[in-house]
């Protein structure tokens, strides 16, 4: 039984970091990354910050407090990749095949993600000690 | 003075594993991803398997040994993201936007990549903790 091509893109990259102007800053001096979007995503417990590349995104994290996933992650390991968001078809059918491989999910259903997505996250242990988000573009974008 | 717009998309994300075959399965049975490259890059000490996400790739890599600079990764970190490859408009451009910026440089100038393509890494103490690589498509692709 081999899976479905449900990869369409990769969505962002998140960056978990201290200062949000300040490394909105050093990407704009580096490679003239324009901001696109900024949210406060209360269910993550951070503010991020979309820089556009190409159809991709660079998301820029800051945690709301030191209590959150986010703010344990900067404590812990400092300024760093946080995780990858991989844009999919159908997030329903993402979770039914992490399932079918036995891998552990963080998300057993799609939540609501920024900008409107559907989004779930596997656990690290799943793929190597990398934290995937499943991500679904949403039908208001 | 305001930087030159570079950034044309994300390249690709790069994982370092353990186990590139297990890697593969994982990406394959999750998502149904398709290997599209697979190369032994010497002067990184790695070698590569490519997974296609749209126009971008998920680059798994597994160190030549040890002493690499993966291998010492694996080591210390274990398995999980290693760095951002950007795809930019000139390699050249970005590395002298980077030096106008004060940013430190792991290449200060161009380097062959992968599949032709010509690269230079930033530094991680450039930009919060995420080691980049600079990536500008070869004339040969």
């Amino acid at each position: 039984m081999s899976a479905e091509a449900l990869l369409q893109a990769i969505d962002h990259v998140a960056i978990a970091v201290k200062n949000l102007s300040a490394s909105v800053a050093a990407y704009q001096k580096l490679l003239g990354a324009e901001v696109v979007h900024e949210e406060v995503v209360e269910d993550q417990g951070v503010r991020e910050v979309l820089l556009k590349a190409g159809g991709s995104f660079i998301q820029l994290l800051h945690p709301l407090g030191p209590e959150t996933t986010v703010g344990k992650f900067l404590a812990k390991r400092g300024e760093g990749l946080h995780h990858v968001g991989y844009r999919v078809r159908s997030v329903e059918q993402a979770i039914a095949q992490a399932k079918a491989a036995g891998m552990r999910l963080i998300d057993e259903a799609p939540r609501r993600g920024s900008r409107g997505t559907r989004i779930a996250f596997v656990h690290p242990s799943a793929l190597g000690g990398t934290l995937i988000e499943l991500v679904e573009e949403g039908t208001h974008g």
